[in-house]
């Protein structure tokens, strides 16, 4: 059991890492003293598995937990589903110390997160990731949103849980590939702030990709560690928490013309930051060394370096219409070395469209 | 001019009052540094005496600002309009640093401070407010929220602004029953926390009614100073920030009871504070010349006393769906004397029964 602190200016919270574990969970809904009636959000899939027995120990702390189960996809995200969730909540009588408990993956996280963030102006939220990339990525650092039909996560706040629960068990269920997608964001942790990290995904990848215990709750500590740190410095997203978009500039533009069905996260990401590193070469920022390191952990962990269907032309537009765009500047997140990027937002824009041809 | 300040733990902003000074509001927004595209929302009545004018202004600070006409009138407080809103606002590339200004009464206010709090996870937020209530009530403090079908404000979030412009010159066209309804949270401040200034509403009333500048820009700052302060000890009402709902909670229950209809949100506190008194004597917290002081200024407003036309039996179980309510327990903010009150979570309910008997 591996216990880590979020620091923040107003609040903090722990993210607590263990395996087969769950029943450990009663205890802290206890230690969170929250209301006794809660809503927990899940989806079709998750139900299914790890429902019930969630749902079993949520009550044994004394929480008369309903649940909602969205089904499983990004398309869940939505206002319509957000006012539906509300609706049970208002029917239920939740007050403002209910919590909202998410049990799933990133969809049903920032959707739990959003209405937790604005039912009856906040009430206390929960965090149970249950995919690798929800564990490392989108549990922590509370970006909560909905998806608007003219783009991702254009509706949503910072919002910050209660604590974060991760069972390394639930990672038994998942498919392969969901694995690798979630192994896109932990490269990424490395080569923004890790070098030793990054070496030991390199070493460690047979053990990782066959799921051993001990190697999973490695990532996932130092995944969550890199993050939370991160974000404990700018919570807000002001200035250096946009280390954190290394590789996902090129993966938001490969996502949106795709329309998010071809690629999955991580593997836009692992495109993108292939991308990223070949304008860093390009710029003299880095070696071709470093890019090598790159594209050899990511074709380690079974994820695409190439968007081949997606031309260059197509997906340089789009880049210029991410929510990160501020006056029409792209702030890039480019690599110095393994485990140091820099901001850079004047790349060239013949540089960018050479790198989009070497990746496409 | 005035100008207040709140101070709150993460953020401070500044509260700008003064009479027929709106070319003022240029040098405010350039000195915001917001970005050089923004959104007006404002009301169909608001749009028509004030919309071209502060629009003008706006411009030439150097945002380019479209506007968003909502019918006036709380249907537009809806998930609905939201939608449009965020719709309006990326088809025109509104970025993190695209200003979201109200300009109009607390339904513009929550609704655009909810947009503002949730577009790309929060963008700047100016609050223009032109009526008296949402000058001395909803623009300060940082409460925003739209309604859900089933009940008002049961979606939002805390979100400060980057500052509130009030301009008295915007009372001139306001309807009498307006003034009185902005005039009852002005009767509140008093009793909560400020007997001195009680009494200068007794003694200024007829300077108050006929809107003189000067006694009109006396009340708005008072009341702001107030407000501010009490949130700025306790900006997500956990605490001291209840006080501020003296009066509210049989206001609530009135206006629940006829449907938002019959009684405007300053005519339903009157009567609650009225009640509240009642409790309060009742209970020995108070004299009866304390409630006699209250009832006079209330009167003095021309605002009503009492409900009559709604039944205290129908009343007393909708106190309890109020989201203040914990755990079915209601925090009643009672007075000791004028200018100092006390949060009571033990009041017998047949006290509760008689005194809404009294009011009803």
């Amino acid at each position: 059991m591996v216990e880590l602190n979020v620091n923040l200016e107003n609040t903090s919270y722990k993210i607590h890492i263990g395996t087969a574990w769950s029943d450990s969970l009663a205890g802290m809904i206890e230690r969170a003293k929250v209301g006794t009636k809660g809503l927990v959000i899940t989806d079709s899939n998750v139900y299914e598995f790890y429902g019930r027995q969630i749902i079993d120990v949520i009550k044994s702390a004394g929480v008369s937990a309903e649940t909602y189960v969205i089904p499983a996809g990004e398309e869940s995200k939505s206002a319509e589903t957000a006012i539906a969730i509300y609706t049970k909540a208002i029917k239920l009588g939740l007050d403002r110390k209910s919590p909202i408990i998410a049990l799933g993956g990133g969809v049903v996280g920032d959707l739990a997160g959003f209405i937790a963030a604005t039912y009856l102006r906040g009430v206390p939220f929960i965090q149970i990731p249950t995919t690798l990339l929800a564990q490392v990525d989108s549990s922590v650092g509370g970006k909560v949103a909905i998806n608007h039909p003219l783009g991702k996560n254009l509706i949503g706040a910072f919002y910050q849980p209660q604590f974060v629960f991760i069972d390394t068990a639930f990672l038994n269920t998942l498919p392969e590939r969901e694995v690798s997608t979630g192994l896109a964001e932990v490269i990424k942790y490395g080569v923004i702030a890790d070098a030793d990290f990054f070496n030991y995904l390199t070493h460690t990848s047979d053990s990782i990709l066959t799921r051993h215990d001990k190697a999973f709750t490695k990532i996932i500590k130092r995944s969550c560690e890199i993050k939370a740190e991160v974000v404990g410095a700018d919570e807000r997203e002001t200035g250096l928490r946009a280390i954190l978009n290394f590789g996902h500039t090129i993966a938001h533009g490969v996502e949106a013309f795709t329309k998010y069905k071809k690629y999955n996260h991580g593997e836009a990401v692992a495109i993108g930051m292939h991308g990223a590193a070949v304008i860093s070469q390009k710029l003299g920022l880095c070696s071709i060394e470093v890019v090598e390191k790159i594209k050899h952990i990511i074709t380690e962990f079974k994820l695409p370096l190439k968007a081949k269907d997606c031309p260059a032309d197509a997906i340089f537009p789009i880049l210029f219409r991410d929510k990160k765009v501020i006056n029409g500047t792209i702030n890039w997140v480019l690599v110095n070395n393994i485990g140091n990027v820099s901001i850079v937002n004047n790349v060239p824009l013949e540089i960018i469209k050479e790198a989009l041809n070497e990746i496409t």
